[in-house]
């Protein structure tokens, strides 16, 4: 109890607020300004052991992987990040200084988007260390993208530089959220469909063309860098925890996207969308695509 | 894998949704329609051998009490829930049933008071169940009650018959939150001040105190029936999980209250706001108030 209250009095002194608050924080419930627009909410559980590990992972890349999955989520809608709130399950040995860390950790990524930490509930345990997220944001103005509008003939095309290797690279655990990337394009472009890329291209590219009820075709080629090895596309295809945004518009707003983008992690082509069901993959050197068969390459 | 996407596809099937629902369940983040009052936003996790016990508290009930918790919040503030967000920390070993009569129990509470359950995340792990609830909401026409306006003069008030208990008597589980109960209160009064009763009233008054910065002073026999000892005086001070409305309003006010109030769960006052700081307790046939030792009535 104690400890549960020396924290939450530290949480309130030390942790950033929005303007979106219209109440001091501390009372039952959080009040925000809403957007006329609506109300974008995603939520994102990490646990110890599945998506970092305690004692190996740095508390503040906890705190803050942890308001970055939720971030990307509303990046994939094209929205903007404004009220975080966490909810902690604190096993009973837990040191208050990690737990400080954990949440510098979040907090530091809260500023980064001039998002505050607006609300939570801490609760110790005898489980292991889990970390709930919950964030609140607006829709763009031109509304939220989504995984509905994916069109025949359209181009899918993928932020950032290569898909896969998350782990290795602690990709999963330092990525930025790719909210403002999302923004420009749908400041730019009509945007037909989007997504964001968490539990690798091979499991997410199926959930957009169920979505749209259309057929996806990748090109091996373009996902992953040449050379390539089996094991690498097997990586690029189902590490997940990339992070980057999967988004399809027209060939001519593509080539524009590609030729004006302004920003670092860059974006490119990687498939098509045709008239059917499923997603198909296009080896290099053949002419017709196979079925993307996701057991084959879950590892 | 297969038991995450298996357990999604039924709660997309199964569970009520909102009218606030802009998007179809299954996007990356949900969109809400949004009040121009304001967006309330309350989240509490709940988990084994802390909120509940898996194994002794029937499925149903766990779903309940964790969405229940969190309307109790909302109703704190004098508002109305609208959507529901559920993450869930499974164990490896849970029966899929097991996980939807869990959710069935969130689906009822939902249904009672016109929620959906508009998004959510499930991750299965090596630790114990644990569920995250976040909820959305809109706050009463008159603006949120908070628990910042408690005023000299004021008297105390509090909903329901009886504190304590909540353990034995299952309350903490099949509570009904007092939404309905705090939004005719804010129809009909001015509440100076409310908040909910989780914590149990020797750690909630004080909060509420410190807030508002004013003295409270209750009256023992006002907060339990005679005949009463100390267990009895102790289980109503700090058990907690009471989940009743803890407000204050003008004496005329209390009055009118007390004459009028149309709910079963019944509504009594139990103390008196004075200048000064901290909560007093008045026992019976004292003349001067103690300040309320938690410590000495903590388990």
């Amino acid at each position: 109890m104690t400890f549960e209250n020396n924290f939450v009095n530290w949480v309130h002194a030390t942790m950033p607020t929005t303007a979106k608050a219209l109440l001091p924080n501390g009372d039952d419930a959080a009040l925000l300004s809403s957007s006329p627009r609506g109300t974008l909410v995603a939520t994102d559980m990490l646990l110890d052991g599945t998506h970092f590990v305690v004692g190996q992972t740095p508390p503040e890349l906890i705190g803050r992987k942890s308001v970055a999955v939720n971030f990307s989520d509303i990046a994939a809608m094209g929205g903007t990040p404004d009220s975080i709130f966490i909810s902690l399950a604190v096993p009973h040995s837990t040191c208050p200084k990690w737990l400080e860390r954990v949440m510098n950790g979040a907090a530091e990524m809260a500023r980064e988007f001039n998002c505050g930490i607006d609300g939570g509930d801490t609760n110790s345990w005898n489980g292991p260390f889990a970390i709930n997220v919950c964030v609140v944001g607006r829709p763009h103005w031109r509304g939220p993208a989504s995984r509905l509008g994916a069109k025949e003939k359209d181009v899918v095309m993928v932020s950032g530089r290569r898909l896969g290797d998350t782990l290795a690279s602690e990709h999963h655990l330092n990525f930025t959220p790719r909210i403002k990337e999302a923004q420009w394009l749908l400041d730019h472009f009509e945007i037909h469909s989007m997504m964001d890329l968490s539990d690798g291209l091979a499991s997410d590219a199926p959930r957009l063309a169920k979505a749209s009820a259309v057929k996806i075709v990748l090109e091996v080629e373009k996902i992953i860098p040449s050379p390539w090895d089996a094991k690498d596309l097997r990586s690029a295809l189902c590490d997940g925890e990339d992070f980057e945004l999967l988004f399809t518009c027209s060939h001519a707003n593509a080539v524009e996207i590609e030729h004006n983008f302004p920003w670092s992690c860059g974006i490119r082509r990687i498939g098509t969308v045709e008239k059917g069901e499923g997603v198909y993959l296009l080896h290099p050197k053949q002419t017709e695509a196979q079925l993307l068969d996701l057991h084959g390459y879950e590892h």
